[in-house]
């Protein structure tokens, strides 16, 4: 046995049978050792983001860690800016980076890198196994690590002499760290603010987001009158009729502000205070309001599910409590698109257990509320502000959950990113629908020019805020990967594509094309 | 005048006219200012590589850094294979990449990431320009920086506060560190070698592939009987009838040392002693021959042109010594397409001052040789091994070089990693011809496979380095991104398009259909 069959038995066997892959030559021996072990589905990308936001896609549905394969600095590069979105979604994922033999290293050959220096930006857990015999013990380590908590990203760096030289067999699984108690004086301090009578929010994120965590914190809120607010971009809300609705805070700090006003107390449980995602000349960063106090019940990596609950039962929250959503769709829109008829379209049809993945930026302000009532279903956003991260994480999504339907609702800008993950869906007979919103515009920077003052813009910073010249389709370029596609710009002829995509197996795009701006 | 016009006006002022953007909110002041400074052309781009390999593509022809702008540390990421390149070839470049505001950063937004680990793997020069007062100074010593020598990457981070702060006006050019002389010493033992009468090889890189330098370079070759080389992967050769022509050594380690064989001294003029591109078991890394002695004439930095002329003055070989290639094209091929057909085509049509591109990986190695005594060119190749270069590559050789055409030679792999650069051809309207090979393949994964002892592959790993499951359409995906283009399956079609498409504005793809292997 080599390296890399020993390194691949190891994650099988420590539970991860998915690997997100764009090799090179460091990598042929793990590749060529995919054969070797037939429970590690090997899914090729045709660009490294595919496969790190492919990975995090996986890691965010099936709650433990999918694995990356890529190709040296220059291929964790490509795969970083999906990694920044995973680390900040606490994303548990095994990211395997090929390197030169540990004997080549000196030679500094053309495509020698740091690649520890950029590995560190992104990965919690970071490990060159310098020896055969140390990777399967590494490798298990690096899954153990991956979990956290919170989930985070364990990178491996793998010299191809590790993956081509004789090794003992794999490692045993090692056991991950569990989340540590809230210890009760949390529980109850938190108790008495709820119940002093001072207008209080709970901020909840992370595990939270979930049915448990968000029947847990609506009854505490029902009890108390507490506002319940959810951070921007949680990872994966599970949400629907019959679950708590969410309430998330917005993106734009105007917004937040106006949200948590008049708040005395903010209760953060699983999640950080809120800040201004840009900074704006004259406006602040910290967006929590003057004189509101902090509290932090539990923070991420800690039980905050369990905390809840004891906060919950301590003040008498009665266990079926929680104020649950009402099944409900809206009206099938009809003439010529716009976003807001997206958003009905979708609202109307989402079917039961679907998977949303939202990069609909400007686009997509309206889904959320047109989707309350839908049928049960997950709903992941963009945590880290990446773009180029949706339609590889409905890749991954897909992979991770085979018998649901994915919803990529996707902004043209940020498809452009890495639109090569539709080819991945086709190859693999994914069931993903992709809605592309084409505007034509980078719109959410017209509006930023707006907001950071520097308005108003002339024809050359115009310019580089509109990709409409030349058009764009995304159709012929969906077609060219492999993936059917069609063009629609009236909300009827959406509803019968999106209808029919939604019930048909492997993917399809649908080009809505909508007006830039809300 | 605020810090981002002030930043442009020195840019500017400093000589550096294009900018190879993709911005987000934290560049939007500087996004206005475009418009305060005409001569600063802005390029926009839809991925982050396809600006830093545009830059690469503009420093290589124009001898002068341009500039990109991107988006935080992810932008950086993004960018940062092309990075890589531009690093290995040696160009100048003056890589801006905004930051959040420095009062921001403390709170760890979602974007907020490393950018300083990330941008020193491929800066040779960096700096975080903390203060308006600086960013013009900092501005102008950065396009300094990015002369190098040898030329390098300089690369500025530029808070959002510092950009929409006041400012003083711009700063005064700074003057580029000139390249230092080689001492008459190694000139004169550089003579010795060569009138030793033992077998010698000169082997040449970094600013001796350009015209003069190969002059020189061949005048000594001639004049001694020594052996003529270049290193595998020059950034710029100039070539073609008239011109010294230079043989590469080999992608291939075996083949580097047949070329090698029996040399007993090496002379590096502005390159480094041969290594093997990648690790094999049990195979050689260092490729220079036992019992041969390294001997620098010029180290890269160094005026290796002014030390090889007088290095051939030296011994006396005549001024016009040197050994010119004939005028000559390959026949035109008919029948079915194949990698060598298409070189045949390609040489029989090369304009005069084509810029060729070469990124045809394992569908390239007929090229140089059908090409070598077609009308004078330029021939740009992958310096870093990060693939994805050719597209942007291309893109930034017209935007410098707008009277040339330029012809890009594209693997299939590496088109799908920078696509989105067509569309960046077709706004701007460049006259860039794209080749692409499509064999269905990562043919040189093929033959790596087998070169690393990996093989047989069962059906994953085969399955794994095949990209026509599904078939990709070059064609779809260009004509989604606003060029046209054609697939042709024969040579009279790739000749007749090939023709049409020289002579044409404006940029156009051809799909070559070839079969994958040798």
């Amino acid at each position: 046995m080599n390296g890399a069959q020993s390194l691949i038995h190891t994650l099988v066997d420590s539970g991860v049978t998915a690997c997100f892959a764009n090799p090179g030559t460091s990598e042929m021996h793990f590749v060529k050792a995919l054969d070797d072990v037939p429970e590690m589905r090997g899914v090729l990308a045709l660009f490294e983001g595919v496969a790190t936001g492919a990975a995090d896609g996986y890691g965010r549905m099936a709650d433990h860690p999918g694995a990356t394969l890529l190709h040296l600095g220059s291929g964790l590069a490509n795969g970083s800016a999906n990694l920044h979105n995973a680390r900040r979604a606490a994303t548990p994922m095994v990211n395997i980076v090929g390197d030169h033999a540990t004997h080549h290293k000196r030679f500094d050959a053309p495509l020698d890198s740091d690649i520890e220096a950029s590995a560190g930006t992104t990965a919690g857990w970071l490990r060159t196994s310098a020896r055969p015999e140390d990777i399967a013990r590494d490798a298990a380590e690096a899954v153990a690590a991956a979990f956290g908590p919170p989930g985070q990203i364990a990178t491996l760096i793998l010299p191809a002499d590790v993956s081509w030289s004789d090794a003992p067999g794999p490692a045993a699984p090692v056991t991950p760290t569990p989340r540590s108690a809230v210890d009760d004086a949390r529980v109850a301090n938190a108790a008495t603010i709820l119940r002093s009578g001072e207008p209080t929010a709970v901020l909840v994120g992370g595990t939270v987001t979930r049915e448990r965590g968000l029947v847990a914190a609506s009854r505490v809120a029902q009890a108390t009158g507490a506002k319940l607010l959810g951070e921007t971009f949680p990872a994966r809300i599970e949400r629907g009729a019959g679950r708590p609705d969410l309430e998330r805070l917005a993106y734009l700090a105007e917004f937040i502000e106006m949200q948590l006003s008049g708040v005395r107390h903010l209760v953060l449980v699983d999640t950080r205070a809120p800040v201004s995602f840009f900074a704006y000349p004259g406006k602040a960063s910290d967006l929590v309001p003057e004189g509101c106090e902090v509290h932090t019940l539990a923070a991420p990596g800690e039980d905050a599910v369990g905390a809840l609950e004891a906060l919950a039962d301590l003040i008498g929250a009665p266990g079926d409590g929680a104020l649950l959503t009402a099944a409900g769709r809206p009206e099938i829109p009809t003439g010529d698109l716009d976003a807001g008829k997206v958003a009905a379209v979708v609202g109307a049809l989402l079917p039961d257990g679907a998977i949303v993945v939202d990069e609909a930026q400007t686009a997509g302000i309206y889904t959320p509320a047109a989707t309350a009532g839908a049928p049960q279903h997950d709903w992941l956003t963009l945590c880290g502000g990446a773009i180029g991260m949706g339609i590889p994480l409905a890749t991954g999504a897909a992979v991770a959950c085979p018998d649901r339907r994915v919803l990529n609702l996707e902004a043209d800008g940020s498809a452009m990113y890495t639109l090569q993950g539709l080819w991945t869906q086709a190859r693999e007979g994914l069931d993903v629908t992709t809605v592309v919103y084409n505007n034509g515009s980078y719109a959410i920077l017209n509006m930023e020019m707006g907001r950071v003052g520097a308005e108003p813009p002339g024809p050359t910073a115009t310019s580089l805020l509109d990709i409409s010249r030349p058009d764009l389709s995304f159709v012929s370029q969906a077609e060219g990967l492999g993936v059917p596609a069609v063009r629609v710009d009236n909300a009827g002829a959406l509803h019968t594509e999106l209808a029919k995509s939604l019930h048909e197996p492997g993917p399809r795009l649908i080009e809505a094309m909508v007006p830039s701006g809300f």
